[in-house]
Parts: C-alpha cells; structure tokens; sequence
C-alpha cells in the first residue's frame, strides 16, 4: 500500500469565509469540487477540529475564495495556521464583504462563489459540506493557484487539518 | 453571477473502475479529492445517468486511476464517450485488474487506489460516494494529469454528464 498515490491527486487552494456573529472567520481549504451544474453546487471537506467546521454547521453559510498564483502566501498563512477562536484571521488579509456579510478574500484572487449548505456528509475527522452557489463573482483572469504551484514553488506547508496532510 | 469562476477550480483526471458481474466498466471523473488521511477516504461525485453509477450502488467496489499528462487522451475517450451498457469501454484502454477483480488503467498513469464505498451524498444530478482508500499502488512518477492540462494542452472535452460540464 503506497499511500503517496494519494499526493498525486490534483486540488486548488481556497480559502472558505464564514461570519460568527459579527465575527469575520474562515480557514484555508484544498479538497473542494463542483459537484453538479444545475443547479450548480460544490463540496468541500473541513476538519471537525477547525472552528470554522463549527461555524459552517451552525450558519450553513461560507464563501469559497479561488486563489491565483499572484496570492500573497501570506494569505495562506493567516487563514490556514492559526485558529479562529483566538485571532480575527482576515485583520491583515485583503477581503471584501457579501451582501450578506461574508468575508471573501481579493488580494488578486480569482473570485468567490457565495455558497448555502444544503446538506453534509460525516466522514470520520472530516465533514464534506454541499452547498449550492448562491453567487459568483470574477476578481480576475489571474491563473488559479494549484496546491501543486504551492508545494512546489511557494515551497508552502500543509496544515495538520488538512484532508491531504502529508504528516510532514 | 459569473459562473465562470467556477471553471477555475482545480482538479485531476481520473478513471472510475468498477465490475458489473463479471463484466469491466468505469468512468472518467475530474471531482473527486481526499476527504480524510486516517483512515484514507477519498469523494468522487458521478452523474446519476451513468452506468457506473448504477454499478457502484450495487457493488460499493470500484478503482480510482490517477492519469498523468503521458496517458493517451484515447483513453478519455474510450472511458468517458461512450456507455458502459452497450460496450466494453476497457477493451481498447491498457489496463490491470486488481485481486477483487477490478479494471484500473496502467498505460502510464501515475497509480490507482482500491475504493470501498462507506457513504453517499445524494445531490441533484450527481451523487458523491465517500469511500475508503484499501489499496493503493503507484505505476509510475510521471506528471498527474489536471483537467485544466487536459483542455489546453490536449485540448480535450467534457462529456456533459460530468460536474464540470460548461455547456461546449
């Protein structure tokens, strides 16, 4: 059994914005896909753990922030190695505001589909959470950061939380 | 709302392997991604209409194939055109079965993974299976295919029941 097969699976890097209240908080995701076309829903998988998760349940409302290769890796750092029961994770991020109070990252990002969980499914340490698009919005015609590009490139790390982490 | 955004997602291209008796069918599917690393569980989402949807409700077995960019893209073509209920899709595709008897392609693909499916999330159009990961095997280091390496540089298409059907 080589697990690395496993690391050969191909992702983008997201990051996933959701409101705690008045509080502005999210996490950084990888393992997330379309699911259907009409209507058109996605999928993504968040770590029982991760605050947002707690969140997510409780609002069943995030957006989905599509990273380019001209994201500062900072981004990442903000959003995806620290918790957000602590800090307000988006401070030092270039965000904007939903119609509906939901942070999305700019900072040359690619855009932001606005999602509504309609439904999950329990997966061990992780949930996957279906959501419906509710909106979509283009930032720019940036090329989408892979989770390749990061491991490669920006030489980036995989938080312990991740679906993909590599224990490393 | 620009659903385009949504085409900047990222993702891999894979072949579904499954057996209907003793009869070999599959699918190609570009969402799928791992959802847990303990134990290994992975999602793949798959258009009601295919046979192979059929086949893996009533078998909970299949292979997931990781292409790289050396596979032959006839082999998208062989697995992802055509119905499994008229024809043996794997009779032109270079392929291995595994102990359980099920096809996964070799013809340079990076490896394959044994799936036990464990749960389903029903969703419009499409249902993702959630399973777990029993084997996995690597066939070669060669690069993984992306979908988007797939449209721009083989310029290849989608077959329309695929969740990320653009309508062209």
């Amino acid at each position: 059994m080589d697990m690395s097969v496993l690391w050969d699976m191909s992702y983008g890097v997201y990051a996933v914005g959701a409101l705690d209240g008045e509080r502005l908080c999210g996490c950084i995701a990888n393992s997330a896909m379309q699911i259907s076309v009409e209507p058109p829903t996605i999928a993504v998988s968040i770590n029982k753990e991760n605050f947002t998760h707690e969140v997510l349940t409780r609002t069943g409302r995030f957006t989905l922030s599509l990273f380019s290769e001209q994201n500062a890796p900072l981004d990442i750092t903000y959003l995806g190695f620290q918790s957000g029961r602590e800090r307000d994770k988006f401070a030092k991020v270039e965000h904007g505001i939903t119609p509906e109070g939901l942070p999305f990252v700019t900072d040359n990002a690619c855009g932001y589909l606005s999602c509504k969980v309609i439904g999950s499914a329990d997966c061990h340490t992780h949930t996957v959470f279906l959501a419906e698009v509710t909106d979509a919005v283009r930032l720019s015609d940036n090329k989408p950061m892979t989770y390749d590009y990061y491991h490669k490139v920006i030489k980036g790390k995989t938080p312990k939380n991740a679906p993909t982490y590599q224990g490393k």
